[in-house]
């Protein structure tokens, strides 16, 4: 993937640069734990969206940079309270914070990142960056609010699941993609597409964690595989085949899936393949992504449109 | 002290009506979260201070209306993770979200609390409410992040101890006052004293708030009590035995502080009585209180004033 991110590549370090240096503390105990908290991000795919986004209109300002940090650091704080939601122990080849230290520790180093990351936003000179981030974050807490709601819940619709997954995933991508487009000064309908570029590459890109939370490999991912099935998330796979099976088949996944215990995927595997349950949701996401790509269309070509390009097809294809 | 809010109570039965219009769902399972969590905040103090600030200074606007709303907000959701942290179970006379919910519901309502904040901070103009708002809730969290950290350090100072109050409770405090008069078009030199007003009544706040858990009447007071020895927490009390107790009584002290179960505070109460603790902790909340009371010297004399000068009497006297 790293060489998608060639247009930016010198941008990305100094964003990297400015995390680092922005998450320190001078005391050591609350030091340690941002530190740590900061190597669990991961792929930086939300703040080379972002520059991209700029690089795509021919302008990234020290404000790119700037909101780059900005999302990489609401995003980590995210990730960091899902693995509470999640109970997962790894994430990154890492201890979860929650781990390491306690749920406690976790609850509060996001919080912590989090307005970081808004005292950040709230340093530019305007403030569209904060009403924008603000509005994304939003959403994305009421989608996992709901998806939190709704565990057990095995009557959930495709649609619905689809909405749940555009609020707590998409809306950063589709938020930092406008905020990459708006600050290179593109015009209005020009950042709106790149916004839903942003909301379909996201939708693709969580349809695919979802399987591979189902059918990938713990090393290779890096994190804790599995959780949605412990914590009773309905995700595409399952979903499809609830809606595909028949009645006696249904019943039986049913009852494997809202039984105790950790062998529930070993148990549902047979049922996956027998509806073609990773097949029928990787079809699905390559339709978001399909239709991300579309947004692309008036875009001169260039490296950094290129690039945004094949995102789309490394969303799909990618293993972790 | 309902009777200190006369001068704005109008305006603060608007916020009111605000903050419950902000916060539905149109997710059933959402809404009824959404809505339980803004029953917990409880006296609405800080919006309080925030539009006496402004009136004390004779210009209360509809700014003022939303940077009140956005401050109650954000210190419930404050209060909701520090459920979390201390594992309380009774708040305001009502189970905590995390007894009857699950902790994890606690930190998604908690976020959403937060976002929805920044958010409506956001829809004004000027970018000064974000930066001022996301600077102090930063500095909270650090305060958090601090105290959390040195659990179960007895070796705690009291100036250390004050330091962390200050970031944790006071700063939001101050932060109001700041807004408040700053809104109300007041001179920078007087933007400042209002947030040493702050600063100073948050400090006296959590002294007695923290003597309260000791020494409090849980009926009376409406949430769980005792959480901080429980969490090994060394609050002013605490801290005040170990500095003044002679070499046998230290020991007995710290034996018990460290012990597991229930029964410490019981165990500890002679310790308090013998050296005074909450007498002392009173005499000191009392100095924080009258430098609050100091910085209203120039303020010309107003109901507001009178208000904003009593409230410096009751976070004193308060028994809740």
């Amino acid at each position: 993937m790293h060489e998608l991110y060639a247009p930016i590549r010198e941008e990305l370090s100094e964003v990297e640069r400015m995390i680092r240096h922005e998450l320190r503390s001078r005391h050591a105990g609350v030091d340690e734990l941002v530190r740590y908290g900061c190597l669990l991000g991961g792929k930086r795919l939300r703040p080379a969206l972002l520059l991209l986004a700029g690089r795509a209109f021919d302008r990234v300002t020290r404000d790119h940079l700037v909101l780059a940090a900005v999302v990489e650091l609401i995003h980590t704080a995210t990730l960091i309270h899902d693995d509470v939601l999640d109970e997962a122990s790894t994430r990154r080849h890492l201890a979860t914070v929650n781990v390491r230290w306690d749920t406690k520790s976790s609850v509060l180093l996001g919080d912590y990142l989090f307005t970081h990351a808004i005292f950040l936003a709230a340093q530019l000179p305007s403030n569209v960056p904060c009403r924008v981030l603000s509005r994304a974050t939003r959403i994305v807490c009421e989608g996992e609010l709901r998806q939190k709601s709704l565990r057990g819940d095995f009557t959930l619709h495709e649609d619905q699941y689809i909405e749940i997954i555009g609020a707590k995933t998409a809306e950063l991508f589709a938020c930092g993609c406008e905020l990459g487009a708006l600050f290179a000064g593109a015009p209005q309908a020009s950042v709106d597409r790149m916004a839903l570029y942003g909301r379909n590459l996201g939708v693709a890109f969580q349809i695919v964690d979802d399987v591979l939370d189902l059918n990938g490999d713990e090393q290779r991912v890096g994190k804790s595989l599995g959780t949605d099935l412990e914590q009773q998330k309905a995700t595409l796979p399952l979903i499809h085949v609830l809606q595909a099976a028949n009645a006696g088949d249904r019943r039986e996944v049913l009852e494997i899936a809202r039984r105790n215990g950790n062998h529930r995927l070993e148990a549902l595997a047979p049922f996956f393949h027998r509806y073609d349950a990773f097949a029928y949701s990787y079809a699905v996401a390559r339709r978001f992504a399909d239709e991300a790509e579309q947004q692309l269309d008036d875009i001169p070509p260039s490296s950094a449109r290129e690039a945004l390009q094949k995102l789309t097809e490394f969303v799909i294809s990618r293993s972790l």
